[in-house]
């Protein structure tokens, strides 16, 4: 089973958090990818070198600048930082961003309705470079970053998506693949205020039922939405839970299933 | 064949340049390496963050900040540049630090005499990932930033250094190695101000001859005898030549061979 994990900025920013994590996730068996977001570091850089940050709807304008930024501190030192920290653990690690060896390619966003800038959505995965790499024990870290090969642009792509992009492609190409989402909650709780709550195992068919009791409610819609289409196009689980989980049997979190 | 080419700040610092660079490399056939150094980017945004640029006799001393700022610009925006604008004209192409499949892993440098900070010297190279990369066809892009595996550290490490350890390393592994630096000059003259006065082969015994009739002089003495050691040690041939002839014949520069 591959295990791709996504972690987000909250982990990345906090050193201590992200060391725990790293050493926990680096005592998982199997193979596995893992994927990691920005944090706020992109922002302080930016600042420093006088460059505005412009978030819409919670996502970054991406101008030409802010491109070198994110290529810079998402490809450059936190990619290279994971690595080093991992390759302590574990005996093979190698970092890569989407214009790697075509890793993850993408088509700029149609500036239309909302223009923002050098922004990719995926359209291919390389596959056959991952399952080589992963096949070979290598531990595959992959920074948010892609590439339109036609034009040569890199383009900045969101972490989750490039995380449920990574999970269909590699099992469409016949490799059983698991998703698992490090998350600041533990998972999808009856009672948001409530631990005891979690619910283990989520269907497609439960996660309607529990969207129209309004449980799964907010920017838990989007995600659920996003695992079930991950499931149905062949990915065998996805997990959402606490990153501190992440080495704990089943997760301690919420898994959608078939 | 194997070709493992050097490229330096002034190539690197000069977007013009650089295409035009990386067409000509482009078009060269068969394996290729292509490693490149930092240039000004870095002494720019490290100003920008308040960081100050100690060098001693030219070289950058890299304490905590610095070597962040180096990971960043070395290993993210520059080299990722690279992957990009090559892979609009190379089928496969894939960048990497030294920490990635710890392709070059490296021991810090002793504080005594001089302490240059978080700047590590190769002690190994991973032959094997890098080989069966060039095998499937990839060019692989080099940041010239290396791993200190035990201690879990990124180390800065000199980009000539980086390749004539990783042809030395790959033609000792049994792989047919060339080693190209890329200079300002079109490569060791007779007379430096007269291009039609190049050395076009250089022995080892004759390297001996120049250097004791004061041609091989200054700068150019460590070049030339790195170039003797690699030779030495198994790589086929060193070439110095200017970074615009990598697509000729010869690269109309000197060949040093044995």
């Amino acid at each position: 089973m591959l295990k791709i994990v996504k972690i987000g900025g909250n982990i990345v920013d906090n050193p201590e958090k992200l060391d725990e994590f790293l050493a926990d996730f680096a005592s998982v068996e199997g193979d596995k990818i893992l994927v990691h977001g920005g944090g706020k570091v992109a922002t302080t850089i930016s600042k420093a070198l006088g460059i505005e940050t412009t978030m819409i709807e919670g996502r970054r304008v991406t101008d030409a600048e802010t491109l070198k930024v994110v290529t810079m501190v998402y490809a450059g030192v936190i990619n290279k930082t994971i690595v080093a920290k991992l390759s302590t653990m574990c005996s093979k690690v190698i970092g890569v961003c989407g214009a790697d060896g075509g890793v993850i390619l993408s088509k700029k966003r149609a500036a239309n309705p909302i223009d923002y800038g050098f922004v990719g959505d995926p359209v291919s995965v390389n596959t056959e470079l991952l399952g080589e790499l992963t096949g070979k024990g290598y531990t595959v870290v992959v920074a948010p970053i892609t590439l339109d090969k036609q034009a040569g642009t890199l383009l900045n792509t969101n972490a989750d998506t490039i995380a449920s992009t990574l999970a269909v492609a590699m099992a469409q190409s016949g490799v059983e693949t698991e998703l698992i989402y490090c998350f600041e909650k533990r998972g999808v709780m009856r009672n948001i205020d409530d631990e005891a709550s979690l619910i283990e195992r989520i269907t497609p068919e439960y996660a309607e039922q529990l969207k129209s009791e309004g449980i799964i409610a907010d920017g838990m819609i989007p995600k659920i939405d996003n695992a079930v289409s991950a499931i149905n196009k062949g990915v065998s689980g996805v997990v959402i839970c606490a990153a501190e989980n992440i080495a704990k049997e089943g997760y301690g979190g919420t898994t959608i299933t078939l």
